[in-house]
């Protein structure tokens, strides 16, 4: 089903989007936001495989669907969605000093910190820009609530955040912090996806959609807790066992802190070696924290389908989207 | 009278500032903010006197007075304005790793570089926030134009930025590079203050009042790399000279680049030394780039007053402005 929402939106999605960032001077940062986009790799030679996934626009696009409007007039919001999480990937690998994103150099890596901070900064100019072209269709009542829609979801984006790098130096972190970070970190831009998609189809129920989408995401952070852990290097590009040797306090980890007084201890210590990391990973095995995070994810999920049930909505795109967290729970990358 | 706008202006906007700031959680966060806007000092403690000269929000709101406008209820866009510029001197002093500003340490020497991107991050979610208060006084069509205005300086700033960036790698830099960076850096948040302020007012000259602020930023940025090279640690906070010894390509020192063969030499090399500093100081004395960036200065200024000179205002409020440019001229900090 991913598949065939890609096969609908991506290429308007992408034409949209490579205008609006063409229009970028100077050409150095021009390029670096197309490298940001996946548009072309790290010599600027055109990429032909896109990377990014793109789930936040098509999820905007298809609660817009789902919602009874016209998806092609909402593209520009899309479009704002999908630059507002480029901005927060290029801020982010800074912070953690990741040094790859989708298999290459992140962007400080290949330019440098400065330029990088700058690009986030121009790409959150450029997601707010986008917004102002759904002028042309909607009036500036639903343009400007539309714009709060996303502004919300940055400012929750920050929040989230800025409890995640405070997270680092906690000694302890328990399920309740989690919960409000990944609210702010991650479920808040879903949620705004999927309300500014309702909302541009002028559905009365687009605080439904909102919560649609805000158990939608924490479903999906869940997910990439138990890749970064039980993931495969090859589908996620990162290394199996990051967030165990980065101590990292994501919702299994967290369980085998609470559960396995030995993986506390482990995670109280400087850097893993691979054989502590090993030794964690069989620790979170016994005390079953990975199907502790998947009934966790299992729950986010439902309590999404449930929250459109009673909804009227086009019924193919509404249909897609209750299918949408099975989806998204059962992905490997 | 800059005092007699900081005693009109400074405590409804200071009220307002601190009332949106006190909304933003989690608590290290908040005290992050309150630090960038000079609230507390670098323990946590009330600081007595405020730092930074909020020109931006005091030029919004003169200019919403001239073109006849309520300026109490343009205090949330002044907010903006002031959140923006903070935004951007957080991630300034990242940039160029000066672990100095306003005499105490910036953002991020005080707390860590990650958390200090993540600050100006939430600075400018907050910036754009404040807009949304002018619903209560302002039809969506006139608060989507303001909205839309700073987020044209935003994308302006970044531009000008990665143009200074890009400059410090540059061997040389001409006239025409700086002014464009400068129109970016500088002068873009400076026009959109004051065309948001009449704008506000509904005074059909708005883009006059732009023009008015475009100028007045350029030749502020000309003062401040007077200031730079000239200035006095007591009044400035910097080293006097400063700008010489970091080698930036600012207006006096692209003078004496041209001018001088002996400066340029000096400023190809690495680092320079106290008796190389001063003597480059001397070379652009003999070539009287002070002068020459006086002169440039003092005609940004002029074109200013012109681009409001016809324009029908209210008129202390208007003379007020026709006078701001001499008075920024004669700064010394």
């Amino acid at each position: 089903m991913l598949s065939e929402l890609q096969q609908r939106y991506a290429t308007p999605l992408d034409e949209f989007l490579r205008g609006v960032v063409s229009e970028i001077h100077p050409t150095e940062l021009n390029l670096m936001q197309g490298y940001a986009f996946g548009w072309v790799d790290e010599t600027g030679k055109a990429m032909r495989h896109m990377s990014g996934k793109r789930l936040r626009p098509y999820l905007l696009l298809l609660c817009c669907e789902a919602a009874g409007g016209n998806w092609q007039q909402a593209i520009p919001a899309a479009a704002a969605v999908e630059l507002l999480h480029n901005f927060s990937l290029v801020h982010d690998d800074i912070q953690d000093q990741s040094i790859m994103r989708h298999n290459r150099p992140s962007v400080w890596a290949r330019w440098d910190q400065a330029k990088a901070i700058n690009v986030g900064d121009s790409l959150l100019g450029l997601a707010f820009h986008t917004l102002h072209a759904l002028r042309e269709s909607f009036s500036a009542e639903t343009v400007l609530a539309v714009w709060h829609d996303l502004n919300v979801a940055l400012r929750e984006l920050t929040r989230g955040q800025h409890l995640d790098l405070q997270f680092e130096n906690q000694p302890t972190v328990d399920e309740d912090e989690y919960r409000s970070m990944i609210e702010g970190k991650t479920a808040a831009l879903f949620a705004a996806s999927a309300k500014m998609g309702a909302r541009l189809a002028h559905h009365p129920g687009y605080d439904r959609f909102a919560e649609y989408g805000r158990h939608l995401g924490l479903a999906f952070q869940i997910r990439d807790d138990i890749l970064g852990i039980w993931g495969k290097r090859e589908t996620t590009g990162k290394s199996a066992a990051d967030d165990i040797r980065n101590q990292k306090k994501s919702l299994p980890n967290i369980r085998g802190m609470q559960r396995e007084p030995e993986f506390a201890r482990l995670f109280e210590g400087g850097k893993l070696s691979d054989a502590q990391v090993e030794r964690a990973r069989s620790l979170l095995n016994r005390c079953a924290a990975r199907s502790y995070a998947e009934a966790v994810e299992e729950q986010f999920g439902n309590a999404a389908i449930q929250a459109i049930s009673s909804l009227n909505m086009e019924p193919v795109a509404g249909g897609w989207l209750k299918e949408l967290p099975a989806q998204l729970l059962g992905r490997t990358i």
